[in-house]
């Protein structure tokens, strides 16, 4: 019986099943050997103990974030869509992981098959002989805890688009996006700045942590998704934005507390150490949140007369998404500002991409594209080495804008072809009509978030 | 008038009072004399900072795991017993804590009065010559720090039993059996291996992290009580189990992610030191979880056709519970296996309990228990130094399997006499009928949890 | 259009707009110039790693605290009133981080300029010389994680007042406070016991972690704010107290547990540095904690006849609240018992509150104020070098008292006049009745938190 359900199973439910395929067939190109054990341990020296703690730690609050996304978003969208905004969430987190064990780490940091300042691959990380006691020197990071604090970040880059298509794709199709986006597509574009041999490393691009590097990626790939999806029914009417408010606003303001603890794993674990850098980055990230709270929550009162939650912490995020680039070389001072005038930004952002008729259900476009821009600009005013008003000129802000650049023109184009081709291949990429006005929930997922409720009847 | 309330709620809820003398009890036991300080102090090395470091954080994390079983709980069970869920959560954490530091810590690692193979003893853990500054060697674990790790171990056990018995237990007889778990029948069952005295130990079993010790002694437990209780109104009809959906999906996914992070504690911190084996486990650790909400999905999707957010995180939880006895000691790839297995696993399981009509309400057996017994014999198959496919024959495997029978006679023999004293002490520990279809929010705790909300009707 | 509406919303909403100039003037007070970096770094020691590390990682664990209040509070406090206070927890805590920087930071532990014994202030800490590379000596803190601890702590205290007030304040008056009570009133009390030189540090004033600084300064700034409130309308009935019950017990539990955690980063990131003192805090703060819950729970079910839900989350935080003060200098059984006592002494506090007709809709006074005294006090009683129990006498507990008493006559005075200047100023700190009848959700942020729900009609 469960053989008879599960052909129908296949035939009802195309792209799911298609998805079915890829790990294994990704997993038959490993070997089955086992891993031999490396012999010579050196000393455990301090530094080494401290990093190795620091960065785990770093990871564990990078992971968590996934929770504040879901939270956040979830929060942000309508009831009759929260399982499956939970679902995406959760489950390609684990996509995200699996999909940047095999491939993405490799072509992000190894260099053994390379075209030059493009792509760089070196196999498989699916590689037999990482085990626990790989320890090549004592003073740098174990080949596993840096695996899993750069998974960590693929799955923030994933989780970014997922907010901007929100409420009206189809969980298969989504799914299959994301692997290709954390197998490829954003490995590719890490490896020109954080694989030392890139081609913006070279050119002295600075991205500490990725403002532009993870969140203008993640929002650059949803926004061509929301763009090739179309508008959900009922957003604009008459060209003119209509307000579809979140339905949980308590777990929307935990989700972006459990975001701002695990930016502390963002910010401060890319130091890929611990040292005295590392708690002044936690400083600089706190003072940005704040600024970038205090600026969304002003201009959003001035403009509407009231201060909004959602605008509380959108600006929260902003300031966060503003400061990552920079946190590790502005003055205190700085980092608020930059904070604050991020937080001023994203309200303002909101209303233009609503201008333009784009659907972005959660502001994700604004807080992690147009704050990663400026936050990315910002090193390039603020930096103490090397900027504007540190009195360096303006090459360093010209090779910010090159970056910025570079990643929006490579993603745009690399996700668009992408989004065409699942289309293509699955029969579209966006849930019938009736199903949306009924909500993803029973659609995708046959089930309800809280089915014990009664709904408001809007 | 508060003298006559209570004389009123004394005869009203005769559990609870009974449990009110347990307590203070105990608490007689110990003498009130205070604490005289260690005087030498050795040099704090690297190695011993790091280590009681990393412990006390895991410890935190495995503690956090409090907030992911209630949330998952609550979450996957109905709203008119969400306070009763909350509560037992929260509440049985502090008793585990408090019975476990009273007598069960002795009895899993001391040894002074010894019932050879079977029961150590070693007086109350309630001792007052352990202060801050009791530090006897410097590179070993500070008492403080290991029974802050140990207690939290302890409180999952106990919290996984009350998955099973959910939404239609008394609340004072679960309290009852909760305290008798963490005081005796768990710590008894953990000296077998963790006591490295123990027999299983001395034949060589193996379970890292606790996937038997904890997870299946937890579920056994609990599988006792479900049998004894019966099923809930309603969950079978002519044999056939019928769905009764859980209440709130956000909270059931942010549990599930709580889990998940707290799940680096639970496994990494049982390394018990801070050293390069622990960042590999919190790799292998992810892995797994990946490969369960991977498998689990593949397979419920094949099954019903779309992909279940329940499935989602039962296979998370799946994956996870499985890599707990082999974390340190498997390849990356095994690891992700025995993860994806789980999480197939766990899906057919929940069906063959349903057969069983055994009700277990958010699925714990097959979580904990099964995937537990699934990654215990996954060890012998896997290990590195020990298992099947690395070349070193069955006998690993017989030793797991030995290991898993022990532990479930035992604790389904000790577990079966205790809920049938509790039974017959306080007359029975099923909620009555009408209180059980009413809700157990109203009956055992005289309160809603989400009063301003209209339920569904249904 | 946007100036237009802005010009509107600037009349519409005076206080916010207020407000907005605050922040600015703040800033004008710092010259933009840039950051020198300090040249000689020490070698960085194991004792310097470790201290940075954990105090980094305490400072995470206590802004962590922010989402546990908001949960807590919100989930105990009605459905209408949901979006009002999350945003007042949200937004508070980037205020009181931005005010602490300021000013406050300074006030409390720097001491160029100073009335001998009751005001020291340093300058703005907005200081252009604190940058990553600023470490002076190699074993103690650097100024960012030192900053970065305070601040959380400053956060804190500002949070308690939230909960007093709530469901009947005005948004941007509340805001207003916040900023003055961060800026000057707490961190002039803090000064008196933290920094070295104060008056009741030199008196030999114990108070480790702040249950009296931080919580009952917190609480009494809170009371006084509900006084000057009065009641919610419906709260007191012919001079007798009505339930008024909290909207979502599963994310007040939630919070529960995370300030659980979160208070092992209060308490045993308090010692400032890494040793064998930080573990055995942790253990008496969770000794404490689940002696709390099983305290509050017994007297609550005698009371009552069964046992509340809310009861166990105030027992837990009355318990951690109790140990705070004395959470390094008592032993195990006491730190146990100072919780299961301070949980008992929660419900009485409750009901004798109630009494005063005094509103404070989360029993915030209670956990705070009350048990804050009493842990305050249990130093004299049960600290292992001072305390009666110990044999040394009523010396200590008398200093502990005074202690007790100029705090509360302190911040009474302070805050009463705060309270009265800003109701003066911005025409009164209550919302109008209308608008607390149909809640502050619409009136104060024309939101509301749960739109898709159907409301239950109470």
């Amino acid at each position: 019986m469960l053989l008879l359900r599960s052909i129908r199973g296949f035939s009802s439910n195309r792209s799911i099943t298609w998805l079915a395929c890829v790990p294994f067939a990704l997993f038959g190109l490993g070997v089955f050997n086992l891993s031999a054990h490396a012999a010579d341990l050196p000393d455990l020296t301090p530094n080494f103990l401290a990093n190795q703690l620091w960065l785990l730690i770093a990871a564990v609050l990078v992971i968590f974030m996934n929770a504040g996304f879901a939270m956040v978003e979830a929060g942000m969208c309508r009831q009759k869509n929260a399982v499956n905004i939970l679902s995406k969430n959760l489950f390609v987190f684990t996509l995200a992981v699996t999909a940047y064990w095999f491939i993405g780490f490799q072509i992000m940091y190894k260099a053994d098959w390379v075209i030059p300042g493009v792509l760089k691959f070196g196999g498989l990380f699916f590689d037999p002989t990482v085990t626990a006691e790989m320890v090549t020197t004592p003073d740098t990071l174990v080949p596993s805890v840096d695996f899993l604090f750069q998974a960590a970040f693929a799955g923030t880059a994933a989780t970014i688009v997922s907010g901007l298509v929100a409420e009206r794709i189809k969980f298969g199709e989504f799914v299959v996006f994301s692997l290709i986006l954390t197998a490829f597509i954003y490995p590719i574009a890490g490896s020109w700045q954080w694989n030392g041999d890139g081609w913006l490393a070279q050119k002295g691009f600075i991205d500490f942590a990725g403002s532009t590097l993870v969140h203008s990626v993640g929002a650059w790939a949803g926004l061509v998704g929301a763009i090739a999806l179309g508008p959900r029914i009922g957003k604009f009417v008459g060209g003119k934005a209509q307000a579809l408010p979140g339905h949980n606003m308590a777990i929307a303001t935990l989700g972006c507390l459990i975001l701002w603890i695990g930016w502390y794993g963002f910010n401060a674990g890319s130091v890929l150490a611990m040292n005295e850098t590392v708690p002044y980055v936690a400083v600089t990230t706190t003072l940005a949140a704040a600024g970038g709270a205090i600026g969304a929550t002003i201009i959003s009162t001035l403009c509407s007369g009231k201060p909004d939650l959602t605008m509380i912490i959108n600006g929260i995020l902003a300031g966060l998404v503003s400061i990552t680039a920079g946190c590790d070389g502005v003055a205190m001072w700085a980092a608020w500002l930059i904070g604050l005038i991020g937080g001023a930004i994203v309200v303002f952002s909101v209303a233009f991409i609503d201008g333009l008729n784009i659907d972005d259900p959660v502001g994700a476009f604004s807080v992690h594209g147009t704050c990663g821009i400026w936050g990315t600009l910002a090193v390039g005013l603020f930096n103490t080495d090397a900027g504007l008003f540190a009195g360096h000129g303006f090459n360093q802000l010209g090779v910010q804008a090159l970056g910025c650049i570079a990643y929006a023109v490579f993603v745009v184009v690399t996700c668009w072809i992408t989004w065409k081709i699942i289309g293509a291949c699955f029969g579209g990429i966006r849930v019938s009509e009736s199903e949306e006005i009924s909500g993803l929930d029973i659609g995708e997922h046959g089930m309800e978030a809280y089915p014990d409720f009664a709904s408001a009847g809007n």
